[in-house]
């Protein structure tokens, strides 16, 4: 028994990261553990001849599902298909399975939370959100005694990067961008980054924790960074601000959630406001512990793999246990629509029309050369969207609008 | 066996908050848990009528050890004697226990969970450090799978909030101490805070789950914040540093370590520079994981509980587990003479002596009205320590010294 055995399913850039953290502290994990345990395989599809591991590599799934040593599955393909038929079949037949795969836990995890509880072993993802920063287990745990009020965070390493650049050299989006792939933080198709699906899986991630209740990226009002220009940049600098892609959820009176990824001001008052390049930040509001932050890289190869392998730790150590399901099935009614939700706004407007007149008085104003850029007080998005057709309607030239992040 | 009984240890500031708390979120708590667990016992000396929960108020710590339907002790009481033998006799039972008490861990913790291994039970700690901030278990289990090299941390609250008020409203220490008493962030004897005993226990804590070794307070160099003056704080400020109290370990090459508690000068480029008030920051770097943070309110009734709380939770979830102890004893042999760790150090120097000539180029020199004020590259301790003698005989009058946190 205390000879277990671990597969890893995936040898990318994680899976080669999972393999090289778990050999080089497995005596100090063993003597932790009191065990014996080591990898037994490595699936995947392509030649991985010449690692030292090449008696460990199988293309064949099946080899790993039938081994009964095999307790402890480390997904790190990626993706839905095949880790999902991987993910169910390895938890239907007895062995824990630990991921990095925020895309399949934010749209499979209750189902997958069910059959892991139904077969008496866990399902564990703390490298799904945050990379190797500590964000999933202190929040089921460490935050269990509390109601979660609030969680905003910077989530995505990507997008902050070129949000950062921007703000630090000036540079335009699309420079930005380059720079990003050119450096390996941004693949060539770079949508899930830029267009906030990314953030979104993590924060549904962090959403269902918090809430018990499954909550499915189709249910989140998702923007991402493309539409911030040079002119939003220089505009957010000279009121005070810095600009982060938030993903954001706000617990309300009624059972209720306002969850949400777009861009935000973020005022020098908030933890997250100096966030910069790849990493990653996240504070949480709990009802008894007040807010706290976390902060740290939130991707690359080695960072991720140490959480994942901290979930192959946990594995090993409670393994026979059976884990409750975290979170269970929702129909997702206890998302509001976006429309419903509170945020203060930005709003860079081409000189000659006054928007006061229709939003009121605006909170801050900054004059540049040809645009005015207003910051508005709280309102309700219906109103907000509802004021700014009718300025357009009556003149305005309105360039761009951004929430802002509240304390 | 779903009908699980808690008993608290003191009902002081803490212990009244975990009553709170757990009763707050009795259901939701259950709910996750699947259990029916409820609070049957609080021990305190003294008298608690018309708090509500007369029936469960006890003077005699044998009902609670006696009595078998106890699964989980929650020691609040604070100070070694009697939580020690409480702790123990509970253990010993058959009882996890859960505290806040960083007197009792950092100086019997080896022994205690020795005990509760041999016992089959667990002993918890989150709240011991950092209050309801996550550092514990995101130590011990999420960054499992690293060495961690250094961990740099505020962790006592009152120590910086009055450093805060020194640097942000000129206050002299004497004024800031005053006041911290007056709001209650310090004891009438303010010793355990000013002195940096408390801190001390706290790295000691984190250090031991590092080195997987009992790191003893009495092994570890502790300097308080007492001779810090307006004028350090007024040339600080110049120099583009802050000054905390900063919990120190760094793990050197031949498996020794480098633990002490000073306060330090804290660059801008730091994440703790700007951590205020009563809240407290901890920097781990982890050798896969690089650097992650962690910031919240480091004390309170309602976050310690909170932390509190959440390690009952563990309890009844896993209470049938044993765990394998977190550290082993050790003879302190790890931890190096503090003379014999480096770092850059402040001095502050009466004018008409060029401390230069004794030291070396300074990295960055502030003239005052009546001093200088040096920052020194990298030394030994023990070399600067000889330089400083070798300064004042040859007729420097040194004013103060403080270390800078390297990066």
């Amino acid at each position: 028994m205390n000879n277990k055995k671990i597969a890893v399913l995936g040898y990318g850039v994680v899976g080669s990261g999972v393999v090289e953290v778990f050999n080089t502290h497995k005596d100090s994990i063993n003597k932790k553990l009191g065990l014996d345990a080591n990898i037994k395989y490595i699936l995947d599809i392509v030649d991985h001849t010449g690692t030292g591991f090449d008696e460990k590599f199988t293309k064949d799934f099946n080899d790993i599902l039938n081994d009964p040593e095999v307790s402890i599955v480390a997904e790190v393909i990626g993706g839905v298909n095949p880790a999902f038929d991987f993910t169910k079949k390895s938890l239907e037949a007895g062995k824990s399975v630990v991921t990095s795969n925020k895309e399949l836990v934010a749209t499979k995890g209750a189902e997958l939370l069910k059959i892991a509880e139904q077969n008496g072993v866990m399902y564990l993802f703390e490298a799904s959100v945050g990379g190797g920063m500590p964000i999933i287990r202190p929040l089921r745990m460490c935050l269990a005694a509390n109601e979660i009020l609030h969680i905003a965070g910077i989530v995505n390493g990507t997008t902050n990067f070129i949000l950062t650049k921007m703000f630090e050299d000036k540079m335009s989006f699309d420079s930005a961008l380059s720079l990003a792939q050119k450096l390996g933080y941004a693949e060539r198709n770079p949508s899930a980054d830029i267009d906030g699906h990314d953030a979104c899986r993590k924060i549904c991630i962090l959403s269902s924790i918090a809430s018990g209740k499954h909550i499915y990226p189709d249910k989140v009002h998702t923007e991402g960074i493309t539409a911030i220009t040079e002119k939003d940049v220089e505009a957010a600098s000279k009121l005070g601000y810095s600009i982060k892609l938030i993903a954001y959820m706000k617990k309300l009176k009624n059972e209720k959630m306002q969850v949400l990824v777009a861009p935000m001001l973020i005022p020098k008052t908030s933890r997250l406001h100096n966030i910069d390049d790849v990493f990653n930040g996240i504070t949480v509001v709990g009802d008894a512990v007040g807010e706290v932050s976390f902060y740290g890289k939130g991707a690359g190869k080695l960072p991720t793999a140490s959480a994942v392998v901290s979930d192959i730790m946990e594995c090993l150590k409670f393994s026979s246990l059976s884990q409750s399901a975290i979170w269970e099935d929702s129909d997702g009614s206890e998302v509001i629509d976006y429309l419903d939700g509170e945020f203060s706004f930005y709003v860079c407007c081409q000189k000659g029309f006054d928007l006061e007149k229709i939003f009121g008085e605006a909170i801050n104003i900054y004059e540049g050369q040809d645009e005015n850029y207003y910051i508005f007080p709280s309102l309700l998005e219906r109103d907000f969207q509802a004021k700014l057709l009718l300025a357009k309607e009556s003149g305005a030239n309105i360039l761009s609008t951004i929430r802002l992040l509240n304390n």
